[in-house]
């Protein structure tokens, strides 16, 4: 059951470190809000590893681009929370915009390398937003265990590098991604879409299975894979190729032929929304 | 009485853990080694804040310029350890160079606008490395609260920042700068000054108190007081001024006139070894 919403951050460590003081594993699952099947999967792997299940709502503006969807980004606080208290959630930590980060903040936490490429390149900036913001978000819930989602597969890679370089003393899992019944990855950018955009929205999903498909006849070059992935976007009226890129999935370089365990993502602008989606694949 | 000197993050961390989950407080004085009484100082302070003291000596080779002299820092392990141990300290950290940096490390702890004058200016990116160790040693560490001396003021208030910005649970606290008795303020890098050099390195003091004289006798312009700073180190033979500057106290910047609190500091070459010293004045 829900204690509080807690809103400031002096309050939110107070609360964590009086936790961890009597003994107790905090489970932490760090959110934008606007909570979908995909966030509950993972505040359910949040509790089967710790006592308390710590969630946060901020949509974090320095992880968005100037002419992205900040501002509009959608705030639905109030089922948020009553998501979470059904999930079984210790403490929603949702902090006021305006105070989470200091008056003249100037220290940011940068990864260099696995930020590059794919939605780093579309996105540039985008990244350092999300370390710095879950580098304050460990310091103030002070997680055993965090759980990101595979959906977003790059910012999870560079968060596990985050926490090997910095030492944070906190364990990351990852859970799998929530498909709707027809295949598309939950995502809350998913409501932008108008009912044609929906339809076409699935381009994602097929394409990749498209590529699962390939890869199980035995083709293991790269490019005649990604000519059949772009096929399956053009054939959607409303889609748009951002990219669609295989990289080996633990140093996220591009790949041209499937031999090692690798990252097939793709980022496809569906009318004026971007979806990103993925798969791993083991080649046998 | 030292019960170990640990040589791996993952040990010292595990330490930290147990002790922090008995209930202790720790406090920490993150050192390059090659200790001095100043060092000593601040472990005295921390002794008084914290159930256990925690030191590392680590010569932190990103926070070095290519040119500077991190090959030939000195290392005097066994003397520094003998000293933690005369001084109470609980546990030494000294990492194994090879090793703290992972393999493919990738992630930096960024200062953008303190870090920008200063000594800042005369070595880009070495504070980028002080924040980035000093983010490591605190989630290694864990400290309740972290003791930092007033000698390196930039590099203080940087940290400060850091702490503040990225929400660490960590108390800071600055120790004043120890002196030897003729003024020279204490550096590990003094042995470094030949005999001459060492009368020389007086300049910085003698500089500072010029300035101090200036102020006490109704100056609060900029531009003559350094004026008679520059001329106290052109009198000294082997110095040459990297810097002389006078800031506001907690922003850094530059101030043309003493009116608030004003952090006067400088950096002098002596031969072939880099100085710095400085002093806050508080006009009446």
């Amino acid at each position: 059951m829900i204690k509080d919403v807690v809103r400031t951050s002096s309050v939110m460590q107070q609360w964590a470190l009086d936790e961890k003081r009597s003994g107790r594993r905090i489970g932490f699952v760090p959110t934008m809000g606007c909570l979908h099947s995909g966030h509950l999967s993972l505040m359910k792997l949040a509790g089967e590893h710790a006592d308390r299940v710590v969630v946060s709502l901020f949509v974090n503006p320095i992880q968005f681009l100037p002419g992205e969807d900040h501002a509009r980004y959608p705030r639905p606080v109030e089922s948020d929370v009553a998501l979470c208290r059904e999930a079984g959630v210790d403490m929603v930590f949702h902090p006021e915009e305006s105070c989470f980060y200091a008056s003249g903040h100037s220290v940011y936490v940068e990864e260099t390398v696995l930020s590059q490429g794919l939605c780093g390149a579309s996105r540039p900036g985008h990244f350092r937003g999300v370390t710095t913001v879950v580098a304050k978000l460990f310091n103030i819930v002070l997680p055993d265990v965090a759980v990101f989602g595979q959906k977003d597969a790059q910012q999870a890679r560079i968060i596990q590098r985050m926490v090997k370089d910095l030492n944070f003393p906190v364990e990351i899992i990852l859970g799998p991604i929530v498909r709707e019944p027809d295949g598309l990855a939950m995502s809350s950018r998913n409501r932008y879409l108008s009912q044609t955009e929906r339809r076409d929205a699935l381009c994602l999903f097929h394409a990749l299975e498209e590529a699962r498909k390939l890869v199980a006849r035995g083709e293991r070059s790269w490019q005649p894979i990604r000519a059949a992935m772009a096929a399956v976007i053009a054939d959607s009226n409303s889609a748009r190729v951002d990219y669609i890129e295989c990289v080996d999935d633990s140093t996220l370089q591009p790949v041209s032929s499937l031999e090692t365990p690798v990252l097939l993502a793709l980022a496809v602008w569906v009318g004026s929304t971007r979806l990103i989606d993925n798969v791993v694949i083991l080649p046998p």
